[in-house]
């Protein structure tokens, strides 16, 4: 994995019911997690809150390696960047860690396509999208010069 | 408990991460199985799909009493009947039960408003539909003559 | 509704699909606050960490009077009392609020009785335990003399 | 994507909070789904019921790929198979399909390993499970010859 730099960490309130019957965070519930973080970081790239009404990208694939259980009462948090902008996409790479021990239990990539909710076509990324994405990330480099 | 005679019987299917970390099925889970009975019921009883655009009922609350736990690979259901109709409101009780022992694990009443989402006001329960639903159970005497 | 006052106050992170497709949350979710506000009720009043090792408890009832809906980007909390402690059993109230607005969005409440996962058998609550909550909630006339 | 003939179905249930504010089923529970399908896949071919205390396999990586969205009301099945056996690991290949029009919503790859839950150390698949798998599938390519 190329060395990241996280600009964005948000903390996570784990529940109860996060926990299944082997005793530890169920696989399906990291991808709440994903999605949070991903949200989040929309907001603080865009400075919007992000709802039903203004949500321009969908997920078209998610790709996620399970490194180390989280286990009930530990502190953890879930990590965001941008890696690479496309025309039509873009890509995140994510990672959920304890933040007490800097353990990394999760990592994730995922590829955003622009979306019109309107027509349901896919369309491009915005400029103005790929400058906020570029200056919060403190990159020149994200933006792909070709294809989508 | 009055002795209630059940029209409506949904099996449930089971989910891993519907267990939680003390090896029963989560408390909270629960209520996603009597949303689920409550949602088809209605469909049985009107005849229509039921989805975002022709919702036309809120609860208002939800008691439910948990005799017994549910362990993975239990067979279950959901049984759902409406005991009484108000002008704005009706009243639904509904059970879990081991289809295989008919074992009864939870028993949940709840009281369901009229609501309009347009304006964000309640409303009456519409003729049509307390008909409906008195066909349904087979029974004239489920409507209250006064207050909601 | 009694006056009730909370010594115990839980900022809730929402997650992105507790907002079901009628733009609120959705009622299932609440009961996952209340069992987050719980257990961390229980944690700040006994000072251990709850897992499933050492729970003692269980839920016997839950009552939510739904009073208002929770949007998204809401800032909420869950408050948690006992207001009640009988010899098997106790009774928490709850409730969700908006801490900006201080709207109460939804009230809960909830027996639980003491419980032995070793056999299975109810139990009754521990002096200790009884003592630990009346002196976390800085009364001393939650002790029922009688009956459980 | 190679052409793979799938020997198990499994109809998915629906529920009510599936579906999130954007008026279709969350990407975070298709992965209910995968999971869902895999302990019935496991259970069919291993002819035992998978609970917490006979698990020997973890989930190291999944990759979805979201093709079309699932909207309530839809009928929907998983379909899986295994489609590589190693030493410690094997390969998972799953689709959410609509079983009225056949259109794939999703597709998902997932790579197990064998796990041993007392040491919380990897262990080689069994030569049983291999077998059973193989049997199952009808096929006798499955497993690879080195490395896992």
């Amino acid at each position: 994995m190329e060395d990241i730099k996280f600009n964005h960490t948000l903390p996570i309130q784990l529940r109860f019911n996060d926990v299944d019957a082997l005793g530890h965070v169920n696989n399906t519930v990291y991808f709440s997690f994903y999605d949070l973080g991903k949200t989040n970081y929309f907001e603080a790239v865009r400075h919007v809150k992000i709802d039903k009404h203004n949500v321009d990208v969908v997920i078209a694939s998610i790709k996620a390696d399970f490194l180390l259980p989280v286990f009930p009462k530990e502190n953890i948090a879930v990590q965001t960047a941008v890696t690479e902008i496309g025309n039509k996409s873009f890509k995140l790479f994510q990672q959920v860690v304890n933040t007490d021990t800097k353990e990394v239990k999760c990592i994730c990539t995922t590829v955003m396509v622009g979306f019109d909710f309107q027509t349901g076509m896919s369309k491009v990324i915005s400029d103005e999208w790929k400058h906020a994405i570029c200056e919060y990330e403190g990159r020149d480099d994200l933006i792909r010069s070709h294809h989508s």
